[in-house]
């Protein structure tokens, strides 16, 4: 019985049985519960996202992105929508190779450029042979439809499955013309949070129906991260 | 006797019962043991030091180092020389006013730049309202004698003394002319190595004589953690 009783009071001072099992964006299970499941959420003081502000003009390196291969089917894993790849699709910076791992999308954006948000963001996940990760971020405004997100939703996949694409598109037809970056040191904006990330914020924007945007909202919901202080971080902009 | 096999059984366990009780920078307790003291020291991906490596040239703010103080005693707590301030010593940078807490030396430098090691390094340690970190570096060159240093080394005190200086000096005659900074994210380079430390290390050095930096050296011993991984950061220099 003494035993019992013992097993009741640990299982009762036990901190994670108070929590979601599965981290999310709602109520019990949302960014502010995150330090829960990784430490590095709530003590990091290099997270992502951030709101783009101040940005020192930099001689930067060119963003050298040889995407070269396709996009070819998309997931819903209960977080995200993300698409998957295949090919040769390279991201090279400090004289480093970062392989293009997957892409998906948040609504709306997680960072911010000069408290602005955007009503889509997309997210080109790339790792280096150490597995170190270089995201390249995209901002999507409401104008006119986009092509590429049209193929994406033409069958949205569920939480769970995967959508093999009737015709695969090239990655790189989802990149804006070219015009710069920010860049910062990051982490990733879901658990584990883990730091160590180089951002690559394009400065143009891509663009979407709002009928679009309103699809994949209703999709995915909020599922932004909010914006972390950015602590001793300076944000570049390349010149 | 049940209950004493029980206890020496979990102090047995204790993991912290096999480190040493304080950390330093020997074969015990040197900076390869420090993620036992503080698991960032191991973990972080934004730790400091660095080495100084291809700089980006950047629009950084100019620094405004106000210091109109005085340098009145010196601390031997150990770990360093430790110099003791008093007045209105103020680093505003980010639109933020750090106030001077305290210098200290490392012999040899801790930070290289382009692989270069100095033979002592000074960091000027300044904390904001929030209690955010700011460090001032100042590297030294041995040529002539130095004239702050040799009043600081009137009179070294031992480890765990404080010695008050006959002769107080202004702050602001440590810094060598400005000549623009080099600027990342880091941390501190001693346990609790804490991150969202703003290093600010000028591209001037300070001069000190060989005779000078001997005699520092056999106070501080080889007090510099190696240089960190610098991951995702980048590393601004100001123009």
């Amino acid at each position: 019985m003494k035993r019992k009783v013992l097993a009741t009071a640990l299982i009762a001072a036990l901190p994670y049985i108070s929590h979601a099992a599965e981290w999310g964006y709602g109520e019990e299970n949302g960014p502010d519960h995150w330090g829960h499941f990784a430490e590095v959420c709530a003590s990091g003081k290099n997270q992502s996202p951030v709101d783009i502000q101040n940005a020192a003009a930099s001689d930067l390196d060119d963003l050298e992105l040889s995407y070269h291969g396709q996009v070819v089917d998309i997931l819903n894993n209960g977080h995200t929508l993300q698409g998957g790849v295949e090919g040769h699709n390279v991201l090279t910076i400090d004289d480093t190779e970062f392989e293009l791992k997957q892409f998906h999308f948040h609504t709306p954006s997680e960072n911010l450029i000069n408290n602005q948000s955007y009503p889509l963001e997309a997210h080109f996940v790339h790792a280096d042979q150490n597995g170190n990760l270089a995201v390249v971020a995209v901002m999507y405004e409401v104008d006119d439809k986009n092509n590429q997100v049209a193929q994406l939703s033409q069958s949205l996949p569920t939480a769970g499955e995967t959508t093999a694409l009737d015709q695969p598109f090239a990655v790189k037809s989802m990149l804006p013309e070219f015009d710069g970056y920010y860049r910062f040191s990051g982490s990733l904006t879901t658990p584990p949070c883990s730091e160590g990330v180089r951002w690559l914020v394009l400065n143009n924007s891509q663009h979407l129906s709002q009928e679009q945007a309103d699809a994949l909202h209703q999709v995915m919901g909020d599922n932004n991260r909010p914006v972390q202080d950015i602590y001793a971080r300076q944000i570049l902009l390349s010149q």
